[in-house]
């Protein structure tokens, strides 16, 4: 007797069909379409899967870097999986996601079996407001994605008032998120949420301009059990830019749990023409 | 006629020959040598190298990720390049460093034609103390690779007085970097410079543990004109950890020219056994 597959909007973007050919087999999800593709972190959590979902794979996810490499069209899409090295206690993999005209995404990730050690924090959780004080966005009307989280900012929400070049608003944001409808956290949805946060040019610039992702990377800082324990509880993120120049600008994200843990951490490099 | 090779140990350390069956062949540098293998600065700048030189090669660098499979093994190694994707203004690609046993590195690199933009650094490059008053790190006795940077602690320099394990020290270090020899700033040395950083574990313990980086991403904040322009400038750099738990912590570091400018920024993830 076959398990009912979960049916959740993430679980059924992120559905993968071995080929014949050994490659994996799956379609865009028009739940979590962006402008002009799917949703970047829906990109990032089909990579991770991929190596998830491999029979000889061990441990859990500690680190994936997701190139995006061109856009990728409605429709269907190849992932071709490598293992490209397997050791005692770590495991590294490559992926290409691909359609007919070519490579759409590569990525590699590492895996890591862990265990309890002497731990340490440096880095404090930050404030923000109880989250039921603080509205949801209004994602209606906007890229359907959005619809698929609830995004209670405390701080640096997405403000169309257009800045002058001179007066840019702050790049920093500060929220609360959680996947809509709720879902039990995995290291699945953590790749998506690690890329929820709107990209910084957008927010200080104070509109919208072509911009996009071109490589994005995140580490895990818990283990499966730990980030299962925490069932569907929202979480806190921070999102903020150093630098923006000749056409690319950094930006890096913390999600922590209400309790302070912090759970990943995230940096990626974005395209922006202005 | 051809031009003289150049003999700055760092130059030594990336020559990189085609092979006949389109490989590139190179030879871990005794003069950049850490204690299990070579400082993983150089392997990353010579991933970097296998793409920059490769004749389609377009734009500079904007992001590189490199992964730490296995320790490199003293004597030769080959590079195999593979060009993952090319758009009009960005380029994707994929290496690996292998040597008898399998896939030592893997790493992927996107370059990108950058041109003036709309510019804007939220980030401000930290205070130090001028360089010319700080001593430079004592690196006699130590893994070869100190030797090949002058390095110049204002806050965060490895002391090696233990810890209690409710004691750990602050995690931050703030510095003058350079190579030593001078060498005149480019992408290779940016790429290495990045990795400079003691694992921030050795610092907060107070000793050395077992340790070693598993994936290193860096994202360069300048083309290659204004790198240039720096010539063998001395460089600020500051590193900080977020978490220490179950075997792994983040590691972050930004690397700024002494006129305030953000050339640089990294994050690795490091295991650790304690």
């Amino acid at each position: 007797m076959n398990a009912i597959p979960p049916t959740h909007p993430l679980d059924i973007a992120m559905r993968l069909t071995p080929t014949e050919d050994g490659r994996l087999r799956g379609a865009t999800s028009d739940e979590y379409w962006n402008m002009m593709g799917p949703f970047g972190g829906t990109t990032a959590s089909l990579m991770l899967k991929a190596a998830l979902d491999a029979p000889q794979r061990i441990g859990d996810p500690v680190a994936l870097t997701v190139n995006f490499c061109a856009p990728v069209a409605k429709g269907d899409f190849f992932i071709d999986l490598k293992e490209t090295r397997t050791n005692r206690s770590t495991q590294h993999w490559s992926m290409e996601l691909s359609q007919d005209d070519g490579v759409a995404a590569s990525a590699t990730a590492v895996f890591a079996k862990r265990r309890e050690t002497w731990a340490h924090q440096p880095a404090a959780r930050p404030a923000i407001p109880p989250r039921e004080t603080l509205v949801p966005m209004d994602t209606e009307g906007r890229n359907a994605w959005l619809s698929r989280y609830d995004l209670r900012f405390a701080e640096g929400a997405m403000n169309f008032v257009a800045r002058a070049d001179d007066d840019p608003a702050p790049s920093r944001s500060l929220l609360w998120i959680a996947d809509k409808p709720a879902r039990a956290l995995d290291f699945i949805s953590l790749a998506s949420l690690a890329d929820t946060f709107i990209v910084r040019i957008f927010l200080v610039r104070g509109r919208m301009v072509p911009a996009g992702t071109v490589s994005l990377t995140t580490y895990f800082h818990t283990d499966a059990a730990a980030l299962g324990a925490l069932g569907s509880e929202p979480l806190i993120g921070v999102a903020d830019t150093k630098v923006f120049r000749q056409g690319y600008f950094d930006q890096s994200a913390e999600l922590w749990s209400a309790d302070g843990r912090l759970l990943a951490t995230s940096v990626q490099t974005v395209y922006f023409k202005e």
